[in-house]
């Protein structure tokens, strides 16, 4: 079923540069398929269709581009099963996860046709002429929003189907009417040639002009580089590690003209435990805690790597709830090999970092399996190495221990920003927390209370993004309906003849 | 009535750190009054009092901060006259105009201030919890948008009241809770005192924290920078050189934070002029193409700086009637001695081009003042020569000739992003307009017919803004209501109980 070919306008192409395999998560064995990676030519070619694509495909009725989101989630579940064991064996992620994101794939393609169904994305203004104000007459002025150009977009590693090669980025684009090269993720090419195959099919049984959608391999970094430095691409969708995110926002800053990099990188998404909270309910915020942790493996960007706990005597009963269900957690298969080392690795500095103290760990794993682990420090420790901000990308957290109410205040200042801030409270704990909101609102993308960072509701409220570092441009969010923003730019449309009106502003 | 005084916090200080003068834009002659410079320990003072201010000025109600910037707009109108008259003064331009810049700069302060009242800034939205949805329940999630942190404005050199102290920048950033820093523009240090008082003698009566606004003279450019740099201040407003604006993008990208810089630097505006519109009133519009250029000066981001002439008989009754008109147009001052230096060098450059050709001048003039000229030259040179696309700052236009549409569409691909593009038709070049304008959506903010880009409209359809390098980001808009946004960013709130909850979520 799977060729290893790139998907460039319709076409399905053996790239020639380089070949790249599909691993298996768990046991580190090649795949069937090898994937041919993209050549300049081959990029050249993509971009040369994204652009040709561009302005039919950005002024395609909104039905109509509804209608082709809604047929990519329908061509995505016409796979079948086999997208979800090619997943499993690319990612080690289990089956129940893997068709969740799957359904959460297809809702995030709906949610942005409804969005383009409803059409307040395009913000259209009208403000009629008055000719006979004074001292000079009024023109007719009308705002709308249009597409801002061919988009690339990074597959993650993390979420194979819902931030690959249709997911929320490629959702969000294609709504706003941006044709979109994607560049799989080197970690899962068999889940990305097989809904890239859907996308395609759609964009074909749609007419949709050839070049609105592209997918190519990459087998090193440089022709993911050379498509954010392309002139024809005008945004950028990026997920995943700090060092990506920055080395795509360089090249993206050194183009003769500047482009938008939407890159969510890394955050340790700070959970503050208050006293009252913890001394009426600490095991069971402790137990909570540990589920969240080590959900998938601890590799989600909310997943919550530091807690900030104000001392009391719930503290130990957190603590123990979270040792005792952490000691029962299995080590899980990571998503790659190269991520299990680096966990491996990180988790091991810190272990062996002298200001901070091993609490808990989970069960012990083997090859590409991570180990859950809990430690701790105190604050003082906390602020005196920035490197303890470090996020380690997998089931391990840090409890520092906070004196008081200003010494949290303390590290709060120290922070980076984050896509999420938890807050464990009771009623008696309201008036503290209430004191903080202003210092987490600017800390923050997402403030939630009695909850974890884990499970991202795609709903219009939703804002999963945050000051940068979290991601790299703090004004937007790559879920929710608010994410189509981030592919838009307003033009106004000055006594404009009926005739040569666009459509949406007649 | 002046002192020269840094405004900081509610205080009026001297700075040490060098002087300015205010010069009389016509003689050259040193004006009354000289400004300290500020200091690095003056523009730390000012931010820490910003930052100090931010998070009880941002949450001040909506309905008191709309009755803050009405009282400015009032404060302005009560300096009376010696506003104007030093203005005038200080920059050259005549009376008429800088009444009618005082009027839309009290607009904009109301126009914001009506658009607090609405409230529609902030994009709340309430998506409510579902306990009983299945399988995870639904958490109740609200969205707001805040204040993105303290603001840097520098004032513009061409507008000494609507886009400098308490002008567009300023109002939009106040409207959306940010404390502002100002960086007066050295070309009218008083005009910018006397406003600057006014909106602190605003600020204390509206009872506003002291830290919401600050004044500050910089003798050289280490201070803007600073400022910039500093990492208290989140985000920059700018009009100016496409120099300067790139100098500040620099700055802030070397941030630790990076911050956001809305820079609107150059623009030449293209003007388009079909052949039967040139036929049926070429003439006429040569004369209204004359009267915008000279406009103020020509010192308008927004001045018709090039024209792209489809080739056919109205051509020529276009060139007479703007020859005629240029030619008894007066050489006005500019804005300072330095602008018309450089405007005598870019505008003796062209004549001197081998490829251009002088078409009509206007009235001879002496010192400061700066003479308008017309001049023209063909497709194939244009293209030949990118710096053919300069801007000349001032009362200079250059007529492209253009064989036929094809050719006028390489030009077309061939142009930077630009503010404004006109477009000149009559009935039958519809058709011919229609095709073009996918490709003039991508070139400009905003799009015009029959009509100049001078004289830009406050209104919520506005767009001041276009695609790099007119503007820094061509996302945004500097006038308009929709500037607010600029300095706000989306914060998503989970699960918070109703008493934590900031009162617009409610």
């Amino acid at each position: 079923m799977l060729t290893g070919d790139l998907l460039i306008g319709g076409r399905a192409v053996r790239g020639t540069n380089g070949e790249i395999y599909g691993l298996n998560a768990a046991t580190g064995e090649r795949l069937p398929t090898s994937f041919g990676g993209a050549s300049e030519a081959d990029l050249d070619q993509a971009a040369a269709l994204a652009w040709d694509a561009f302005p039919l495909y950005r002024e395609t009725a909104l039905e109509a581009r509804a209608a082709f989101l809604e047929k990519i989630a329908e061509e995505i579940l016409a796979i079948g099963d086999d997208l979800i064991t090619r997943a499993m064996a690319e990612t080690g992620l289990p089956r129940g996860r893997l068709e969740g994101e799957r359904g959460r794939t297809m809702g995030q393609l709906r949610l942005f046709a409804s969005e383009l169904r409803a059409g307040r994305f395009q913000d259209v203004r009208i403000d009629p002429a008055d000719p006979e104000r004074k001292p000079a007459p009024k023109p007719d002025l009308r705002l709308r929003n249009i597409a801002i150009g061919p988009v690339a977009v990074f597959g993650a590693s993390n979420f194979p189907l819902a931030f690959s090669v249709a997911g929320g980025d490629t959702a969000s684009a294609l709504a706003a009417g941006c044709p979109v090269i994607v560049k799989a993720h080197s970690a899962h090419p068999g889940t990305s040639e097989l809904v890239g195959r859907a996308v395609q099919k759609a964009v074909a049984e749609s007419g949709m002009p050839e070049g609105t959608f592209a997918l190519l391999y990459d087998s090193g970094l440089a022709i993911g580089q050379a498509l954010v430095a392309d002139p024809r691409i005008r945004a950028v969708g990026f997920t995943g590690s700090r060092a990506g995110g920055l080395a795509l926002m360089a090249v993206a800053a050194k183009r003769k003209q500047p482009i938008p990099v939407y890159a969510e990188m890394s955050s340790i998404n700070p959970v503050i435990l208050f006293p009252e909270a913890l001394q009426a309910r600490g095991r069971a915020i402790g137990t909570a805690f540990a589920g969240s942790l080590t959900l998938g493996a601890g590799q989600f960007c909310t997943n919550p790597g530091l807690l900030l706990a104000l001392e009391g005597p719930g503290l130990d009963d957190f603590l123990a709830g979270a040792s005792e269900a952490l000691s029962t957690i299995p080590a899980q298969t990571m998503l790659t090999a190269g991520i299990a080392k680096a966990y491996a690795e990180n988790r091991a500095r810190l272990a062996g970092h002298e200001a901070v103290k091993l609490v808990a760990e989970g069960q012990e794993g083997e090859g590409a399996q991570g180990r859950a682990g809990l430690f701790e420090t105190d604050a003082a420790q906390f602020l005196a190495d920035h490197a303890l901000q470090d996020e380690v990308f997998g089931a391990t957290g840090l409890v520092v221990r906070c004196r008081d109410l200003g010494e949290l205040e303390q590290v709060l200042d120290a922070l980076e920003g984050q896509l999420t801030i938890a807050l464990h409270i009771s009623d008696g704990d309201e008036a503290d927390a209430r004191r903080l909101l202003p210092k987490l609102e600017l800390l923050a993308g997402r403030i939630l209370v009695n909850g974890f960072g884990t499970g991202v509701e795609v709903s219009p409220a939703m804002v999963h993004g945050g000051p940068y570092p979290a991601t790299s441009d703090g004004r937007s969010t790559s879920v929710g309906t608010r994410a189509i923003e981030r592919f838009l730019r307003p033009v106004s449309y000055q006594d404009l003849p009926e005739a040569l009106r666009p459509a949406a502003l007649r």
